[in-house]
């Protein structure tokens, strides 16, 4: 493919993510997105991602694993953050928890075209109990 | 690298999971393997894999995605069960379900030796409510 390759791109994406610069959003995401087969298109999807911020505050996303096979992107992603109240129905209330997130994505026209994301609940409610 | 690539690795571990071949487990996974961080081994392994399969009788793993960057997989597995009883905490109780796990394998020397999985939990419960 021409331009930079999709270690690149997805690398800028989650720094575009982690500095919330929800403006770019669309240099990186495709206008037709979908989340685990919900057809967000990009204002949905941007939605998604600032309502997860509102939760979580200091929401970071880090790379744990990545490997790439043009067109598709796995991603395991490890988030260390304090969400201020709910989070998968899970009352967290501002408590300090670590958990994984592992997702797919597939690009189109070097944006994310699917999403298809398993975040790790079952660790999470391991640090509730 | 020499001999079969881990695709066809991978689908061979697959084929040798869904016909509960645990004689021959040791060919595709590494003595010492571990999930998800515990060190398992290979009868540990093969010890979660035979009480899964207690647990949902019918499981059978299929692939919805996968990518390969040497040494990693990365699969998305699709499940279509009927656990027995329960299931990561859930009372199941023989209700036909469907759900994934987003999964990354790392080998060595042509072995799965670690194992970096979630499972769609959430998914599961928005089957049962």
């Amino acid at each position: 493919m021409t331009g930079p390759d999709l270690r690149t791109i997805y690398r800028h994406y989650l720094d575009c993510l982690n500095r919330r610069d929800w403006a770019s959003l669309g240099q990186f995401v495709d206008d037709d997105v979908s989340h685990n087969g919900r057809p967000l298109g990009l204002s949905g999807y941007r939605d998604m991602l600032e309502r997860d911020v509102r939760a979580i505050p200091d929401l970071r996303f880090d790379i744990e694993l990545l490997v790439i096979e043009p067109p598709v992107v796995a991603s395991r992603l490890r988030f260390d953050c304090a969400p201020s109240h709910t989070f998968l129905g899970l009352h967290i209330d501002g408590k300090r928890i670590a958990f994984t997130e592992n997702v797919f994505y597939t690009f189109r026209g070097g944006k994310i075209a699917q999403v298809w994301s398993v975040i790790d609940k079952t660790a999470i409610e391991a640090q509730l109990s």
